[in-house]
C-alpha cells in the first residue's frame, strides 16, 4: 500500500477524515482477514489501530443495507459440520409488537411490507448434537477461526484467547445465525470493550434510524451494539440491524415478550418468553440480557431504597413475582434456557435487575443478594457450555466502585463483568456520559471487561446521532485510559504516537491519530483557520512568537542523545551546549512569519 | 423568604433558570453575609447549595462592570488596623504589554483611554509592620471575618478553618487589595474547588470578552479564576477582571514580565520580575503561580522526555537558565519574594514547570526532582507567613495518579495540592475535558484540594464561552464526585434530593437541582416537548405505558414503611400486599393518556 494509494483512498467522502485507510491482517487461511485502521503519518510512519467500523469503511467493498453484509463466518461454521439448517419458527404478526394494533398510515396491519428486510431468504441454523459454543470448542482444546480472528485483533496468541474462553474468563459472542460479524473477544485480559445501545421506543424512532445509529456507533468505535427496541416493528428492526451489523448484537428478550402480552407484566409466561428467545436465536442475536437473578424474596429488599428498581427488566420481573407470588420464571426455567442458547451459541448477559439507580443505593443488600444468585446461575450456564457475562451497576460513588468488581470476580468465578458506567454522582443530568465515564474508566482499570455506554440523554430522552457519537467517544476514552492503566502492550503506542506528533508540531498527524479527527481539526481551525497554521510551529495558546513546546524541543535537540546517552554525557554536554546557546544569540523563539 | 417571593425573584431574566433564588446566611456581624443558592422544590422543600456566582445573581444588587463590585471586605481589613494605603507604583505603558509597540487602529500607543477601567481611583494597601496574611492571623489564634465567611459556606465551625490554615493544610487567598471577593477556603478537609482559566493571547480575545468569561465561569461554579493574559492590554484587562471578580484571581507574573522584555526570555531579570509582582500585588491579585522549582540542574532531566517541558512558565525559566547558565532567579530570590507577598497576603501557587505533557513522561525524575524543591520552598514561604499551594500535573495514567498526591502531601507537609486534570490519556484532543475529568475526580478523591479545569479546546485553541461552561461543569462533576467519595457531610444531600425528585417524577425539581438546569430541560424537551410531559409519570425511555420507576414506586408504597420498618414487618406485609396487588387487578401501569 503506497502512501499515494492511501491518500487516494483517504479522499473517499464517507471516510469523514483523511490520512488513514482500511487494511487487513491475514491469518492462517486466506478468508481470515482482520480489519485494521492504518494511520499514515507525515513523517512516513504508519500507526495501526483496532477497527470496529466493518466493511462500511472499506472502499474495496460495496455495501447495500437492503442486502446486508457478506456472511464472513459462513464457511467456518459450515466446515465445523456440527450444525444443520432447519425450517425454523414462522414469523408471526405479534413478533413486530403492537404495530398491528396501532396501524401506521398505509399499513394494513400484519407484516409491514414496506419495512420488511428485502435481503435474500435465509433458514436458521442450530447445533445438531448439542452445544456449538466457542466455550465448548475451547474446552475441547480447539482454536476456532473466530478465536484466531479475535486474537489477531488483540495482538495476542490465539492460544491465549482459547484459554481465557475455556476458563470462562472471556466470551466470544457469535451466534451461528449471525455470520456477518467480525469476531471479537470480551475479557479482562484483552482490550476493554464498549457497547452502544440503540433501539426504538413507543414514543419515537424508526427502522432506518436504528440501522443508521448502528453503523454510526461502530464507526466511532462501538465493539458491540444492543438493540433495546420496545415499540413497533421490533422483529423487523432487529432483522435489519442483524443483517447489517459487523459487531455482535445483544438484546433483552423480555422487552419483546412484554409487547407480545400487551405490556401487561403479570400476563407474561415462560412459553411466551421461551418462544421469543427462540425467535431471536434464529434471527442471530449474539448475546441476551436475562434478568433471572431478580428473586421473589429480593423484591422487598428494594422497598426502602432511594430509587427502588431502575432496571426495566428488573421491574418487569419484580411485578410478575408480585402478581403471582411465585419465583421468577427465568430462574425456575434457567436450565431449559441454557439448553436453547447452547445450540445457537448465544451468550448470556446475566442482567442486574436490582442495580442501584442512585449513589445512595449503591452496594446495598438487594444488589449483592442478586449478584450471589448470578454467581450460581453462571455455574449452571457454564455446565451447559453456554458463554456468560455478568452485568453490573449503575450509580456508584467512587469509593464503592472497587468492591463491585472484586465481589463480582469472586462470586462469579471471574466471568467477564459488563457494567453500565457506573455514574459517580446523580447531580448532573445532561452530562451523565461524564459522571459515568469517570466510573467506567475506574471500574475497567480494576477488571471490568466491557462498558455499556451512557449518553448525554440518559434519564432525559432517547439519544440522537450526536448523542450516540458523544457516548461512544467518551467510553472509548474510559476504555483506553483503563487499557493504559492495566499496561496493555499496544495501548501506550497510540498515546506515544500522538504525543510525538504534538511535540513535533505535526498537526495533521495529531488530528488523524485523534479518537475524533473531525472535531479536533474543527476546534483547531476555529482559532487558526489558515491551512498554513497546521504546519506552523506554534499553537494559539502561546501565540506565534513564544512556544514552550519549541523551547523544549531545542532543549531536546541539545541534550537528547536518545536513550543511549548516559546522565554523565548529558551533564558534560550541558555546559558546552548552553554556551553554544548563548553564542547562537539565544534563539529561543520561532521565526515570526511577517 | 416566602415561596411567592422566591418565585418572583426566580423570574429575573438573567437567572437562566427558574425555581431557585439567591439568599444569604448571616454570620456573627451584619456585614458578614454568605451567599447561598436556595432551590425551591415543588414538594415545598428547599435545598441549599454553595454559590460562587457573586452579586450578579442577586436581584437586590445592581451591578455595573464599569464601576466594579462593592468592596465587601474593606471594613474587615480596615478594622484590623495593620495595613496602610500608600501612593503605590505608577502605571507604565509597558505594563500593558506590547500594545504600545503594536498600536491598534485608533490607538495612539501608551495607556489606551477607551479600554482603561473607569471605576473610582484607588490607592494600594499593604501591611504596615510585616505579614497581614490569613496564615499569620490563624497562627496567632485569630479567627478573621474571612475565615468565618468561608466556614459558613462550607458548613463547618470557623475554628476548623483557622486550624487548617494555621497548619498550612489550607489557604484562604485574599489580597488586601482585592476587597471585592467573597472569601473561600482551599484545603483537603473542605469541598473540592475548581479553577477556571481565562486570559487573552497575542492571537485573539479582548478585554470585554475576558470579563464576560469571568462572570460566566463563576455563574456555573468556578471557585477561583486565573487571568493568563499574554497579549496586549495585560494590566488593563487584569484591572477590569479584579474589580469585577467575586472570586480570588490568580496570575502567572512571569507571563507579563516576559512581555515587558519583548518576549526574549534571556533578557528577563529579577528586577523586571520583582517590579511586575509588586504591580500585581497592588492591583489585588490573590494568588500567583511562581516557577521557582525549575532548577538549572533539572533541565537536562527533560532531554529524553517524550514531550519535554510543556509548562509555558517552566520553559521560559529553562530557557533563561540555559541562556545564563545560572540558577533560576526565582529560586535564588525566593526569600525576597516572600517578603513582598506577605505584606499583601498574596498566596503562592508553586508552579510545576516540569509537569509531564504526555502519559509517557508521568512521574519521571524531572517531575519529582522539582516536587522536592517545591517542598523546600513551601517551608521557606511558611516561615515568612505566606500562604502556599503546590501545583500538580498534567498527563498521568490512572495507575500513577495516587503516587502524585501521596508524594506531594509527604514532601510538601500537606500543603494544598492544586492539579491540572490530570489527563489520563493523550489520544482524545477535543475531549480533554473528559480525559482529564476522569483523572481530576480520582486525584481529588485522594486528597487534591483544588482542580484547574481543562476545556475541550485544550491543545487546540482558546476556549470560547461554551468551552468555559463545558470545562466548569465537567470539573464541578469531578469535584462533587470526590466530595461524595470523601464523605463530605453536605455532598450526599444534593444527590439524594435529585434522586428523590427523579423517583417521584418531579421533573421540574430534577432540572432545578441539576448542575446545568438549562441543558437538562432542553434535552428532555427534545423528546417530550409538551409542558404536561414534565409532570407526566413516565419518561421517554420506556414510553407512556410502562415505567420501571413507577412499578418500583408501587413496590415502595407497598413495603416501604420507612427506615423504622423491620425486615420481619416487611416480609410479613409482603404476602398480604401482593394479594392486594392481584385483587387490585395488577395495576402496575400508568393510566394511558391516549
Amino acid at each position: 500500500m503506497t502512501s499515494q494509494d492511501a491518500h487516494t483512498r483517504a479522499t473517499t467522502p464517507d471516510r469523514g477524515t483523511t490520512g488513514w485507510h482500511k487494511d487487513h491482517l491475514t491469518g492462517s487461511r486466506p478468508d481470515l482477514r482482520v480489519p485494521v485502521r492504518r494511520v499514515h503519518l507525515t513523517n512516513g510512519q504508519d500507526v495501526t489501530l483496532y477497527d470496529t467500523s466493518g466493511p462500511y469503511t472499506d472502499p474495496s467493498v460495496t455495501t447495500d443495507v437492503r442486502r446486508g453484509l457478506p456472511p464472513l463466518r459462513a464457511p467456518w461454521i459450515a466446515e465445523r459440520g456440527d450444525t444443520e439448517e432447519y425450517p425454523g419458527r414462522p414469523v408471526r404478526p405479534e413478533d413486530d409488537g403492537p404495530r398491528h394494533t396501532v396501524p401506521r398510515a398505509g399499513s394494513p396491519g400484519g407484516p409491514d411490507q414496506d419495512t420488511a428486510f428485502p435481503g435474500p431468504p435465509r433458514r436458521p441454523r442450530r447445533g445438531r448434537d448439542g452445544a456449538v459454543s466457542q466455550l465448548a470448542y475451547a474446552r475441547r482444546g480447539l482454536i476456532t477461526a473466530e478465536m484466531e480472528f479475535a486474537a489477531l485483533r488483540e495482538g495476542v496468541a490465539p492460544q491465549v484467547v482459547r484459554e481465557e474462553i475455556a476458563a470462562g474468563r472471556a466470551v466470544l459472542p457469535a451466534n451461528v445465525n449471525h455470520p456477518e460479524i467480525e469476531p471479537m473477544v470480551i475479557g479482562k485480559r484483552f482490550l476493554v470493550k464498549v457497547n452502544a445501545n440503540i433501539g426504538n421506543s413507543a414514543v419515537t424512532s424508526s427502522v432506518e434510524e436504528e440501522v443508521e445509529k448502528l453503523t454510526w456507533a461502530t464507526r466511532w468505535g462501538a465493539d458491540t451494539v444492543m438493540d433495546l427496541s420496545t415499540g413497533r416493528d421490533i422483529h423487523t428492526t432487529r432483522e435489519w440491524v442483524l443483517r447489517n451489523s459487523p459487531v455482535p448484537i445483544g438484546t433483552v428478550p423480555l422487552y419483546q415478550a412484554l409487547e407480545k402480552v400487551g405490556g401487561r407484566a403479570e400476563e407474561l409466561t415462560w412459553d411466551v418468553y421461551r418462544d421469543t428467545v427462540i425467535e431471536q436465536c434464529e434471527q442471530g442475536v449474539d448475546y441476551m440480557t436475562v434478568h433471572a437473578g431478580v428473586l421473589l424474596r429480593y423484591v422487598p429488599l428494594t422497598a426502602r431504597r432511594k430509587t427502588g428498581i431502575v432496571s426495566r427488566g428488573g421491574s418487569i420481573m419484580a411485578a410478575w413475582c408480585l402478581a403471582h407470588h411465585q419465583e421468577n420464571f427465568l430462574y425456575s426455567n434457567f436450565a431449559e434456557l441454557c439448553e436453547i442458547l447452547r445450540v445457537y451459541d448465544v451468550t448470556f448477559s446475566l442482567g442486574d435487575g436490582l442495580r442501584p439507580g442512585s449513589v445512595a443505593d449503591a452496594n446495598d443488600e438487594a444488589q449483592f443478594a442478586e449478584l450471589r444468585t448470578l454467581g450460581e446461575l453462571n455455574r449452571v450456564a457454564r455446565a451447559h457450555d453456554v458463554q456468560t457475562m455478568i452485568e453490573g451497576p449503575g450509580h456508584v460513588p467512587m469509593h464503592k466502585i472497587k468492591e463491585n468488581v472484586e465481589l463480582q470476580q469472586e462470586i462469579c468465578d471471574e466471568a467477564p463483568f459488563y457494567t453500565l458506567g457506573p455514574l459517580t454522582t446523580d447531580i448532573a443530568p445532561a452530562y451523565d456520559h461524564i459522571t459515568s465515564g469517570i466510573g467506567a474508566a475506574m471500574i475497567a482499570w480494576w477488571g471490568t471487561a466491557m462498558l455499556c455506554y451512557v449518553t448525554p440523554k440518559e434519564h432525559l430522552g432517547l439519544p440522537d446521532r450526536d448523542d450516540v457519537k458523544t457516548g461512544v467517544i467518551t467510553y472509548k476514552i474510559a476504555a483506553h485510559a483503563a487499557d493504559l492503566a492495566k499496561g496493555h502492550p499496544t495501548a501506550q503506542q497510540w498515546d506515544d504516537a500522538l504525543s510525538d506528533a504534538r511535540f513535533e508540531f505535526r498537526w495533521e498527524d495529531q488530528f488523524n491519530l485523534a479518537l475524533d479527527p473531525d472535531t479536533a481539526r474543527a476546534f483547531h481551525d476555529e482559532t487558526l483557520p489558515a491551512e498554513a497554521a497546521k504546519t506552523a510551529h506554534f499553537c494559539s495558546m502561546c501565540g506565534p512568537k513564544f512556544c514552550s513546546m519549541k523551547i523544549s524541543k531545542s532543549i531536546n535537540e541539545r541534550f537528547g542523545d536518545g536513550p543511549s546517552a548516559s546522565d554523565q554525557e548529558i551533564a558534560a554536554g550541558m555546559l558546552a551546549k548552553s554556551r553554544e546557546f548563548a553564542e547562537a544569540g539565544n534563539r529561543v523563539y520561532l521565526p515570526v512569519a511577517d
